[in-house]
């Protein structure tokens, strides 16, 4: 989600590998969104991608890349499928096996859509040492579907719960990346076990928040509160707080479970 | 010269104030020699820039900066003044009252200009303890140019040479930022004090040089001593080398004044 300047080096930093990335979203096209990308899809070339790429972003970034490509005189050895999302709709963008993602349209001063991930529904888990040894591959997909397993004439042989677990929770996650406060977004985002919301300023700047289209830790939190997320994670902080305590802070007076996207941090949803 | 991902970064890692740069110059539009431009032009702006700024570069660019302006709605508080750099010729394309800069057609794969900086010729130096306190401006500026000082019916009152030293060196130097091996530039180089030439790769690689439009340090080493420059500088390697000596040592088999230009060394030409 999102691409800013030097990605490449904070992937790098984080041992995250870029060629395992195989869905791009991109919320907005100013530059601290996506300024990063050209670089990173020159890198996956330069390594020797093949696989598919989709890059989900607002009109005017398949333009972009495409006019940057043809000044380089570079055609990437892999395929990009450039998906325009309509920044004014909530929509299906992209859909896997393993998690379906809508669009958020955001309230910015360029179209701006969020991001909502919705993990799908997760097999049963297999008890690995209860399973006899000359199980098929065929009964072991019927048990994490949920089935029982049966003989030839249709007769009990196993329980589906004897040799299975309950299957981990689907969870769901809320990008909303530049956005001023907008009660608008609440029903899209309602009960999200996480949600990264902006907060670029504090209630003490609540004018030039509303200005720049940019939200305070307050609204926020208020946003969380209100959709009754599960917990909310600020970022895109304003570089004029040195200290970014009282961000959180102020947010946690509203919603309390409430921290900082800090880069690096990672934020485990537990079942 | 060149702006590549993440130079803001790096000027503020080597405390390089980005405001003090009034002149950009771009050799070609590979990712790596450009992409760090939008992100420095909009950081411009956001920090207050008001002062106009050249940026010189190939066919090109500017489509990708405004372009890029269009779709983030933004209009940047300070003009840029785009030169559109012809590849193919040896011109002037700037100058001022410090320097003037030659474009240097190179021979990559793609449209691509080297620089050459020449400055001008330097004022003597003044010797501050020598100088009578009441000086006026005008006298001092005649001195600087190296005329004699004459009372006003002409009778000389100071020789130049009591009250100034001589002017420092004006230096040369030219930038050939991505090139296969090429004599032609040897004439437009020549006598340079500094030379910085790519070397990609080293001459165990020469095919992959050539191919690719790219010099190995031999090859950079020839121009230097064809073009009987001060000392050279290389840059640009692969990341197949872990070890950027032999390279190096390569280069000065052929052209002993070799170094490696390191990100952050400083090269100080002394008189």
């Amino acid at each position: 989600m999102d691409c800013g300047e030097a990605t490449q080096l904070q992937l790098k930093r984080y041992k995250l590998r870029a060629q395992r990335i195989n869905n791009i979203f991109i919320s907005h096209l100013h530059g601290d969104h996506y300024l990063g990308l050209m670089g990173l899809l020159s890198t996956m070339h330069l390594m020797g991608r093949k696989e598919k790429l989709n890059l989900y972003g607002p009109k005017g970034l398949s333009e972009i890349i495409t006019m940057q490509l043809k000044y380089s005189e570079t055609v990437f050895n892999y395929e990009i499928n450039f998906v325009e999302v309509d920044t004014t709709i909530h929509k299906v963008v992209h859909e896997d096996d393993f998690v379906k993602v809508y669009s958020i349209p955001l309230n910015h001063r360029v179209p701006c859509s969020g991001y909502l991930f919705a993990e799908k529904k997760k097999n049963r888990r297999i008890k690995k040492d209860t399973l006899p040894a000359d199980f098929s591959v065929k009964n072991i997909i019927r048990l994490k579907h949920g089935e029982d397993i049966l003989d030839e004439e249709g007769n009990l042989l196993y329980k589906n719960a004897a040799l299975t677990l309950p299957a981990r929770r689907s969870f769901t996650y809320a990008f909303c990346s530049d956005t001023k406060y907008d009660e608008s977004i609440i029903p899209l985002i309602k009960d999200v076990d996480l949600l990264y919301h902006e907060s670029t300023f504090m209630d003490e700047h609540a004018e030039r928040a509303s200005i720049t289209y940019h939200s305070t830790a307050k609204e926020a939190a208020t946003i969380a509160k209100k959709a009754e997320v599960g917990k909310l994670i600020l970022g895109h902080f304003s570089v004029r707080y040195r200290e970014l305590e009282p961000i959180r802070d102020e947010a946690r007076t509203v919603f309390e479970n409430a921290d900082l996207a800090i880069e690096g941090e990672e934020f485990i949803l537990e079942d």
